[in-house]
């Protein structure tokens, strides 16, 4: 149960500063409204490090990713039978998450009128819509997600701010890689917030965009495999 | 008196440069007017930040906020007997800081004339008035600064780096949820600076806003009540 | 063989990154374009940065520059012999980062009429073309940066953060002197990525600028030896 | 000689990625042209914490500030009878590192017209002209700067870090209070540019403004003073 437990309170973390800075830039009459592509690149990383920093507390290995979790359990440092707890534990967290979210910025929504800005809150989208390119820029973002944080998780002269490294990781591929699809790179940080968009009562909303769903799920496990292999290739 | 002195310090500190970002980003003629939003929550991470750097070395706890102080008792941390010396210490940082900022920027408030402009320099509003979605937005924001600030503090890989990590913290608050009531997130922060603006002879200076003055003070603290419990009940 | 496998997988991460950050900004439709001078400054420095971090795994010294690799020669950090070894990972590695950001962009090309733009993610060019001054401006630069490291580099304090340390001595490099030639400051960095231009199947692309070209080679290896040449003289 | 050098080279890093900012955003052409509040505070903030990590290699304490030697002074950490080699090295690594920046930029100055934007490359100048307030800014925030630095100084945690930690310091004090007067809060950092200006010869440049430079260097001595004492009336 903690695996469980560390995940859900860290991806929980992980959304709530995630899908709060697409909140807090994208909905009308937020102070930060209009803040730019800085403030969402910084907000991602910082959300991604302090969701390790407290979701270690709990036990689990901090992944907060499932395609992580594939590729630890590809590379042997966790066992297939602890996966589905792992993922179990990040696609409830990036519901409740969202829903707090939701909940925080509750007088937003009915200001808001675009039902696409509303559900970027939640998940991904492309800038241009073509299926093979917008699947390489997910698969090969968490590729490269997976290959780095492998090389970097066992530098262990950085000791205690290995979750802030990682969190400027990701503020390094938000801000060089994000502008394609967004960056889920991340099947529950996709999933799980479209999940929340699709049941909770937002004002106005519109679609949840299903038919683009299968892509920020699909594409970052392959990816996750693919970046652990390669990895282990190279190393060993 | 070390804890009072501690906290005054360090809370004026923080409001130094806490108040100090919002007057030079929003007032007129200066350098930085209208610099954005990476500023202000960049300015509030390292208020917090130096805040705490320089507190520690005069003996206190380094809370600088109330809502700190009271998870703090709550959870033993500090003895209840303590927590006015703190509070007191932390209000009159508040006044004395806002009031080296009214004179840092002395010739720009006449330049100024937005009467709410001048206000937002010491006190928190809200972007979208709705009382409970106000309180609601305080009192989860200071939760989730709670519970946070309880897992990263236990930290001990950090060591000396822990005020420019809690500080980063702020930083990721500030980027995702600080567009709804300006994150006050703090008793002292919102309160000391606001009675400074009621007696300071600001030129052209409009209300106070004391109708809205209890929410900063009373759902931060339940929030910091609140976030203390959780994490106890979670990690214990 | 180490060393050029760890030169080609850093320098491909940086161009990743760094060439990645030039088309997430200045490409048609991204997410990020028209995000400013922060992002890409920040974006470079973090590509350098987490070079740096996963091409030391590989047992390189993680130049990922020739123009450093040319002053760890003279200094006798490496022996010469090894020197076309570092250089050619290098160039490959630059190649190969820049035809992954091609791909990855794959539809945001056709979207981008300006074909300086489309230049501007692989190679440098000046501001304002003046050949002398172009050349100085490369090679102060890059004097000023090899000069840093070496003195940055030999800092035990900071042990497993000294690539982030050197990573934001990008920053500032970018912050403070990126403006003129677009820093280059750096042979393969510039040369890969504009072979790799010439190449690759870019919808509606100009000239790579060639007679442009020698002067991010040649500057930075000139700046790169005064560099070395200076610090020795002072610091011996 | 070992302080002299080490104050002229470090001084000379500071202004060439300090002044560097300033002619980067505001000269005509530049790439990062308009690049706004955020980098200056950055690039300001940056050429502290790599003036101070190159200084401290060649021997002398990394003041690079007359207004942080008089507090040494003052203080008993450095002996009076070594003032003048500091100051002379800060003073002369000043003129030095601003004749870098008007090489560096060459072109850059027949393409900008207002003359008093070269000279904010160089020197401050008071957003609103208004002496007691002036000086009283300048004063403040070295006052600020040197108390603080006393505290973050004696926190051995941090250790090779610390060069960082002052230059987010920095940061701090530029995004908080840079907007009045320019902080430049640092006598050498406003006289000797001021001086260079006033001999280079850079194409169209008008006045040195010598009747506002007196505040520059006068308040910022009186600040450090006052703030090495406060703190040693509150810490012993």
């Amino acid at each position: 149960m903690t695996a469980f437990i560390g995940e859900l309170i860290g991806t929980m973390v992980l959304i709530i500063l995630g899908a709060g800075v697409c909140a807090n830039v994208s909905l009308k009459k937020s102070f930060a409204n209009g803040a730019g592509w800085i403030v969402i690149a910084l907000g991602w990383g910082f959300a991604v490090a302090f969701g390790v920093y407290i979701s270690s507390f709990f036990g689990s290995g901090a992944h907060l990713n499932p395609a992580v979790t594939l590729g630890a359990a590809i590379s042997g440092g966790i066992a297939w039978s602890i996966v589905p707890q792992y993922v179990a534990g990040q696609l409830l967290g990036a519901i409740l998450g969202s829903t707090f979210v939701f909940l925080f910025f509750y007088p937003h929504w009915k200001e808001t009128e675009d039902p696409g800005t509303k559900l970027g809150v939640f998940a991904t989208g492309p800038a241009i819509k073509h299926t093979p390119s917008n699947f390489l820029s997910e698969m090969f973002g968490t590729m490269f997600l997976v290959f780095g944080l492998n090389a970097i998780g066992l530098n262990s002269f950085t000791e205690g701010l290995n979750p802030l490294i990682v969190g400027f990781f990701i503020v390094a591929i938000g801000l060089s890689l994000g502008g394609t699809t967004g960056y889920a790179i991340n099947p529950a940080r996709d999933l799980g917030p479209r999940i929340a968009h699709a049941i909770l009562p937002i004002p106005g909303k519109g679609s949840s965009n299903w038919s683009y769903a299968w892509i920020p799920v699909v594409a970052p496990l392959v990816g996750g495999a693919v970046g652990t292999l390669l990895f282990q290739l190279l190393f060993k």
